[in-house]
């Protein structure tokens, strides 16, 4: 890739970290912009008519277009590399778990920890208190689904890290600040480490 | 592909016409299997040992091999055909809308459908009574972003109709059986007519 790779970021979201972890893994290097969501720095009109019209972050930069959605970046970065599998198959399965984590995993373990990490429990709308059992429920299935899947393998897709892996990790291991525990799921605690024990990882923090 | 493929499928759900139609395009036979998911059809203790373990439908079996999540088996069948676009940022700006399409688009319009539909607004929890007002301003900003989109452009990413087309189709073309008003959306009705003229189409229903 001969173009320019700017990343437009805010370093508290575990989607942008997914991109960040992506290049790591692959020794691609990003500028970073970062931007405050809790101060609208990606509701302005300015940021609104260049970076992405939906006012959100993650945003990709790849020369002058601009490529919004964590897990389409992520794509962009590593297609062709070792992080995709080969196999037709393997490769679908990775795309199950990456829209499985929007679906299913995001909305519920990430936004929990965003309200309980960031905005205080003190300050959460009526709308958003009365969402907090089923997003717990949600959530527990999702990690349990997981854990389930993990039983047999090492890996969420095909017989390596992918970014099937890349995309769960992020909010997975930091699920605690969500009102998760992490120690009821010994096989996502044995992933987590072999995520963090791979070649060229890097923290969120 | 070799292997017989077997969509395990409820007719009223869009995601699984996703697929259908993606198959339809590409000339590919299905084999056919019905469940009803308000009868719980897919949380048997049979469907989720064998099929999905989340209990959820659709699912792409090909052959022996179980692929779960909608965009992921729409992706498995059409990889490497014209309905994944050949330059590489063109392909992950479709990715781009497939995510956007689980996360921001199919929650909230397709969920109001199913809701208003299928459940019946008589027959709604309180808690689903407390999402439709947020449900509904999601909704309509994801189609005003799609909108926005097609005003410059025919198809939703790259230079002909893609997988992008094919899975946000489904829900947008019924929106308004979840309330939203398709007609003041003039560019994503015109958008509507050109997935139903091309060639191989099929209808929902």
């Amino acid at each position: 890739m001969t173009d320019a790779l700017i990343l437009h970021e805010d370093p508290r979201s575990g989607n942008c970290y997914k991109i960040k972890l992506t290049a790591a893994l692959l020794g691609l290097t990003l500028e970073i912009r970062q931007y405050d969501i809790l101060k609208g720095e990606t509701r302005t009109p300015e940021f609104t008519a260049h970076i992405n019209a939906h006012g959100r972050i993650p945003v990709l930069q790849v020369g002058e277009r601009f490529l919004p959605e964590s897990n389409a970046a992520c794509w962009y970065l590593a297609e062709g590399s070792r992080l995709v599998p080969e196999d037709r198959f393997a490769r679908a399965e990775m795309l199950r778990w990456m829209f499985f984590e929007q679906y299913s995993h995001e909305p519920n373990i990430a936004t929990l920890r965003f309200w309980f990490q960031y905005v205080g429990e003190a300050n959460l709308t009526q709308q958003q208190r009365g969402q907090i059992t089923l997003k717990r429920i949600a959530g527990q299935d999702a990690l349990q689904l997981m854990d389930e899947h993990l039983a047999s393998r090492q890996w969420m897709a095909g017989g390596a890290i992918s970014l099937a892996d890349i995309v769960l990790y992020p909010y997975t291991h930091v699920a605690e600040a969500g009102g998760f525990a992490l120690e009821d799921f010994g096989n996502i605690c044995g992933w987590i480490k072999r995520v963090e024990m791979t070649a060229g990882f890097i923290p969120m923090d």
